[in-house]
């Protein structure tokens, strides 16, 4: 694996400087959530690499419950697809009349093109961590991995690969698509490949879905 | 609010090259869990800015569902400490015995010294995002929390700041601590200040509660 952490020990720790922070701003601003991309097939050794700095995200009590599963059979990929089709038509149907056809013409889903798909599990039984942190708020290993996946993002991003992030799935037919540990929680379906554009304004805010909103007002005092 | 979306409209998507690739890979390694903090205050404004930056991050259909409640009342913070030190207690005692003492000396909580704490919520019942990609996954609304609590994570320590994230706590006793509406579901109370020394290996690591494991174990096929 490219990335272990005692290579890196010996050194010092890092300074970052204002250069850096503009353009982890521009990262972090420029991420985005894509949802067309080319066929184009990643450099070999591409998403080990990625998956390694993914795992440099916290966990809960260190117990790193994320686990990675590539879908590369067709099979598998079209069940997921199908999946994905029939909750997105029960999505369809609980919107709102006006807001439907808008919805429909959201295409939310890079499955049919992204060269590599990544469904992301939480393993609930890892005994790793020995369940530090993990009683009082079990969901800390939903959130770990949850974690895990934006981490992996944003080393994408750096390289110039995009993520979309699939959540209009069951997670108990992917599971079974899967057929992963009964333990394995699925925490995100992700799709990685090339974006077909880079766009710095989020799709839903540029169809005119959703704005980004003040920041005042997610800021509360006690 | 310093980040505006609009304000960086106008430019181009960034490219990325090794020497940020390089830095960025450092402040993930580097990020740390800190538990122990100096007493000195924050730059004003640094907490707004903070949250400015991580309200960049991927919410679930745009929906921000992310509510930042900074605690600075001293009663409803030694209400804090109270239920962070029952639930310890709890978790010692749920504690294999040879493991009982050295978790009583991890020193889990920066309750004490750090000069600001963060409750941060995810409000379940915000209509921004129409319910998008939530039918079948409604706990993508805490996974968006739990990824802008990561994203104001690195930008703190990428401005010399550090984060440690406490879980040991009963969400119900800190909703009622901090009078927040009832949709709220806490999900990190965060402690921000400057640490006290910078180090690259996890406390826990350190302290030979857990390791990090290799990458290997958790990438699978199918």
């Amino acid at each position: 694996m490219a990335i272990e952490p005692t290579d890196r020990e010996a050194s010092q720790p890092p300074e970052f400087g204002p250069a850096f922070r503009e353009q982890l701003l521009d990262l972090l601003t420029w991420r985005r959530d894509v949802r067309h991309f080319k066929r184009d097939k990643l450099p070999d050794e591409a998403v080990e690499r990625l998956i390694g700095i993914a795992s440099l995200a916290p966990s809960v009590g260190l117990s790193e419950p994320w686990r990675f599963v590539l879908v590369d059979d067709p099979e598998r990929r079209a069940a997921v697809r199908s999946c994905f089709e029939a909750c997105n038509a029960e999505a369809l149907a609980a919107q709102d009349p006006s807001r439907a056809d808008q919805y429909a013409r959201l295409k939310l889903a890079g499955l049919h093109d992204a060269p590599c798909q990544i469904a992301v599990f939480a393993d609930r039984g890892t005994d790793q961590g020995h369940g530090l942190g993990r009683l009082t708020m079990p969901e800390t290993i939903e959130y770990s991995v949850a974690i895990a996946i934006y981490t992996l993002w944003l080393a994408a991003r750096a390289e110039g690969f995009g993520i979309g992030w699939v959540s209009i799935l069951d997670p108990d037919t992917v599971h079974a698509i899967l057929e992963v540990p009964e333990d394995w929680h699925l925490v995100g379906y992700l799709c990685l490949g090339y974006p077909q554009n880079a766009e710095e304004t989020p799709l839903l805010q540029r169809q005119g879905w959703e704005s980004r909103r003040d920041t005042e007002n997610v800021i509360f005092r006690r």
